[in-house]
């Protein structure tokens, strides 16, 4: 059987210069954000988290990892179809699994469906290092049309 | 029929007080935020955006919205069940339907369960005195036990 | 300020005939589902459960209200677009809050987006005559390119 | 690093035999219903479809799907838990990626969370023997207290 999985068009350090360009508001707010691996239908990604991202009782907070979780998608659509930094997030579900202190949070994410208007993906959340998963999120991008 | 709706504890000053004191993070990132009513399982809030909450295409970000609907879950259950800081997210589901200049957000909550473990609300979210919905979520908190 | 609503193009009777044309399956599963009222980004509908309907515990069953749901956003798309018998949910997210034992359940749909390829909706679910909500769903139907 | 996966307490026939035993409408509606496999932290199950459980356009329908999907986390927190019938979802999303014509579904359910009163699932629905998933769910079981 033929590998049918869509390939990406953009690495790991395009992608990466392409997200700070045009969305500077989400690297200023988390700087140590960045893509590490683009594969067929997969991406990698990671988070530094400070006391900037937590909330009450110690934890990160839920804004940080559905920021992480969003970021997570907008990787996958832009690495596997180009810079079309218009796609935007049209809904996100994501559930909280377990408490977690400030780190370095890795994401792995995997497109469920590269359709033409749509791409759907999940990312499991992890502290970086550890199994367990902290946050769960499954989302769909809608893909502006060509031309 | 006798009203059965579960009764808030905290009144709106009361609740931006506690907020505030428990969560300066939240404020700090969204220093425009703040509960403007409080009835018996209904919120009302706002949020003041600019152009740190905006995103590629100039309209108002995903993680701005998330925030801001996890922000009215938040006052939900702290208001009917009074300071339970460490009420925490279990799940939030949230749909974008319109892109959103910046400007100022209300939000408009509603307690659709008021268990003793869990609460479930939704939030539709518009731009003030416009009655388009931006961003409709629903959310499940999780209340620690007593004592 | 003039009633932007969406206006509905089918109205209850040409509604339960068509659904009962077009899907006889979900109709053999539930003959006692109709559509009771179409206004403007609004429906209304019931079912009638029986002992066919529930699950472990005698309550109506997480499928049972999920159909349910689900012919709500159906029904709210038909009403709005047309005769597009091909418009399919892509996305359904619903929250159980109470269980309840069969019944004749009573569904509120509201439109909350009535896109050119996208509708978003959510529904509540209770019992006939009772406010108490049983479950609760958003939902997204894509509508099928015209011609 | 030891192993800290949540180990089964069912088994694949005990697990089948239990179902059907306690939730007899579900295995009236889907009689080509099974478990098939049972590891830590994961269940895989099939469920062979007929033309009652398709919708118009010949595909399988909605409901069939989330019946599907919900069924794999009762598989899940049973044969993690024990024969806890009572065990109810109290969330599940769904997303429905791809039309597919009546055959045999094959589900590959994770347990992402094993607490003691939340079980988190997610499920990837296949038709078998192909790889591109039709639909993708997550969803939360409540586990009732002991004794």
């Amino acid at each position: 059987m033929p590998d049918t999985k869509a390939q990406p068009v953009l690495g790991v350090k395009e992608l990466n210069t392409y997200i700070a360009e045009v969305y500077p508001q989400i690297i200023e707010q988390f700087p140590h954000y960045r893509v590490t691996a683009v594969e067929p239908e997969r991406v990698l990604l990671e988070l530094g988290t400070d006391e900037n991202h937590i909330r009450a009782g110690g934890t990160i907070s839920g804004p940080t990892l559905f920021a992480f979780a969003d970021m997570g998608g907008y990787a996958c659509v832009l690495s596997h179809v180009g810079r079309e930094a218009l796609a935007v997030t049209t809904n996100l579900n994501i559930n909280f699994m377990r408490k977690a202190e400030p780190g370095v949070l890795a994401g792995e994410c995997r497109i469920l469906k590269m359709g033409k208007r749509l791409m759907v993906f999940d990312i499991a959340i992890t502290l970086k290092g550890d199994d367990a998963i902290i946050a769960h999120a499954t989302g769909t991008y809608a893909i502006p049309p060509k031309g």
